[in-house]
């Protein structure tokens, strides 16, 4: 179905892309062959590190020709797999392109290339007075275009929505080398359908984003945060809904169960005083720009908090504090990793119905013999779902969890919600695509992809 | 290419709907042979009032088996002709489909049906302390559905997003009568190709809306609006930019070029001090849950406002005040068409490109010999462009006037934006597609359609 890259065809790409930006020996392509989900390694045959879109067009229509499979790659941080080239063939990683071309003051907006590290743009704009709110918990390492290709989120979503609401145009080399920008740099768009929405959480099957044109926002210059502890994970979720019901709008609203703190706390050497009784924690920023105005927020925060049986509540308002409180929630993911082999799925449902969520996969954890740590963007009904090996035997870890995650998803949509919020489907979700959708409505999605890429060479293999 | 709707098919159709919701007759086909798009008129041969999901997918059944177009009608207020039947055959239209199916306090959602009018959304949940932010200036007639299906802003979209920002998940009929749910009512959704996100902005052509979950958000409590006048239309758009850059989001930014307001004044008997040197007007809300923040806001405003050579503001603090300003803004439309025959243009570009648009739009009537009306969201840069007939020739209204229209086009397009912001491509604006778009860019839309609608019967003619 697919050719291999022959040295005739290395040599096409030496024409476009110099020797030193093209790498295939093996040992340098380890560093290419996995992202940060569990354990997986696929080698791609050869990677190129493009500088413009040209580039990248050229090298496409060469593998379009040939039907040699193209992987896109951003940072390699993905939690799906979205990025391991299961085929072999091309990877295009985009760390050379890695610059913001304009932040445009007069219209709150900025373009980048697709390689930007997320917290470098965020640095950037917050310099200006302006906020890009996007922040995945792995800011730091991540890029701008795995960010697009994956309809990120963070913290902020459950004010400030996801990227989704940030992306105003993109410019993609289509799978036939072909480039075109998706749509317009305008706030609005009315004007047939939009390409630029069909591009966000694609996960790099419809084309390759060489630049986005996002927008920004002013940026609040005031944020408090606190820290409340709960007997139970379901009065910290229940508390989560009482808060919108007060009619406050939190800046961010996370969820961390005991296990997760412990962790952290055992990882990174913190003292916390963590009494026995408190099973669960809420983290609640609010931000604006009166200070008054946010510590009635606060107020009113504290009374939802005590009618729903809160133990206790920090109050975070010096930087050091937050900060502190920040990377509880930040470095969750990297302790649990550290602990234990694991798989992490990326549930989401209505928020009202995160109690249910949570409590149904204790129990299928205890039916299936499996443990777990949940955490994650509670405003947003998004629960990161970290499951343990522990002591599961490798047969069961391998064959029988298969039936405790379908568990868990059926659990997922009978609630209203879906298989990922913001991870993607990439790989490792795929199996589980049928839970979700009917024939009829993967069809339609395969049709898609078949209008931008009838030969089925770019990032083949993930979503559906 | 299609066939007429025989007394055989109507027979089928009356197995479904019963008679007295089945309209075939001329008198009654009238209402739903034109919208507010100038004065176009096309009939339908039959029109349908469905009341259920199911009705219209075994509508579309019989439709689909016999090649008859079908067009989705909502309340018919568009702008550009999307719900005219150009090519006869079932309008399906949803104004039996109108009810609030539930407004979910516990995850701040409501579910609908497509008819519900758009006003009587935002009152009932206002009601309840939610604000459903999304309405256009025809928000106490249109309908969800069509908003929907267009993609619809409204004034407060410059601080709250469109609605786009407000779908969950559709439940759709698509052209072969199947239904499907687009996505899951969560407020992220990583999980494959967003269809929700597709459909809208689709203009009824993709399937048919039956339901939409809309998220809604807390209610502020407190607002303030402002009444500016400029000496120019370019000191007008300058100061908004400004306003951003001061850090302030509004939640409404209005422009209204004075013509504008002189017509609403002899059109609804309004006394008002317009001076002779006012040229152009901003209107702008701000709102938020403590006033006193407000009332700061509002000074900065003022601040920025003299900086850029305001003449005068108004500040409207009483509910009587705020809407005889908002009176002004909102039945402009109404007032241009009352007093001239005319098209509108719903061009958008990038907030700060808004002087350039609007010295050349009248650059371009100065040269083809057409007046404009000019008025819009001035924060998101969308100006509809009322071009009056006045003087004109019919010849040159109806055939040199595309010349200047494509020159309208052109400008917007050369300024980083698009050929609608908000009323959607339809009819009227079809034949200028190609200035926005290259033929491999239509030709993609072109495949998606046929994905969905393999034969080409819904809402066939219309965006492409």
């Amino acid at each position: 179905m697919y050719n291999k890259i022959t040295p005739e065809i290395l040599d096409q790409f030496k024409q476009i892309v110099p020797e030193d930006r093209l790498i295939s020996n093996p040992t340098d392509l380890e560093h290419y062959a996995h992202d940060e989900t569990e354990d997986l390694r696929y080698f791609p045959e050869v990677v190129a590190l493009p500088e413009s879109p040209e580039e990248i067009a050229q090298l496409m229509k060469i593998c379009h020709t040939n039907a040699i499979p193209v992987t896109p790659r951003g940072a390699g941080t993905g939690l799906s797999g979205g990025s391991l080239a299961i085929h072999g063939g091309l990877m295009i990683a985009m760390q050379r392109m890695n610059r913001i071309i304009a932040i445009d003051e007069g219209n709150l907006q900025a373009t980048v290339e697709p390689g930007v590290i997320t917290e470098v743009l965020i640095d950037a704009v917050a310099e200006k007075g302006f906020l890009y709110p996007v922040d995945p918990a792995s800011k730091g390492s991540c890029f701008i275009g795995g960010n697009v290709s994956h309809g990120s989120g963070g913290p902020r979503v459950v004010k400030y929505g996801t990227i989704r609401e940030y992306v105003l145009n993109l410019q993609v080399v289509l799978p036939n080398g072909e480039i075109i920008w998706t749509g317009a740099n305008t706030l609005k768009y009315a004007t047939g359908y939009n390409l630029t929405q069909l591009f966000i959480g694609s996960e790099g099957t419809l084309g390759i984003i060489c630049k986005a044109v996002l927008k920004l926002i002013p940026k609040p210059n005031q944020d408090v945060l606190m820290l409340a502890s709960f007997g139970s994970h379901e009065e910290a979720c229940q508390a989560v809904g009482a808060i919108f019901r007060k009619g406050i709008t939190p800046s961010a609203l996370e969820f961390m169960e005991r296990k997760g703190v412990e962790w952290v706390m055992e990882h990174d050497h913190i003292q916390f005083n963590l009494l026995d009784n408190m099973q669960a924690f809420l983290l609640i920023e609010v931000d604006g720009n009166s200070f008054d105005e946010l510590l009635l927020q606060c107020e009113q925060i504290n009374e939802v908090l005590e009618a729903n049986n809160c133990l206790d509540v920090l109050l975070a308002d010096t930087a050091s504090q937050k900060e502190s409180l920040w990377h509880l929630r930040r470095t969750m993911a990297v302790s649990v990793k550290s602990n234990s082999i694991y798989k992490e799925e990326d549930t989401v449902v209505p928020r009202a119905a995160l109690p249910q969520l949570i409590m149904g996969i204790k129990e299928i954890g205890t039916k299936y013999g499996f443990e777990s740590v949940c955490y994650g963007h509670a405003g947003d009904g998004n629960l990161h779902v970290n499951i343990l090996k522990g002591n599961m035997s490798d047969d069961d870890w391998n064959n029988k969890l298969k039936d405790g995650i379908t568990e868990i998803f059926e659990l997922t949509i009978e609630l209203g919600g879906t298989l990922s919020g913001e991870h993607g489907i990439g790989l490792v979700q795929r199996p589980y695509m049928h839970l979700k959708y009917t024939t009829l409505h993967l069809d339609i999605m395969r049709g898609i992809k078949k209008v931008f890429d009838s030969k089925n060479i770019l990032n083949p293999g993930k979503i559906f």
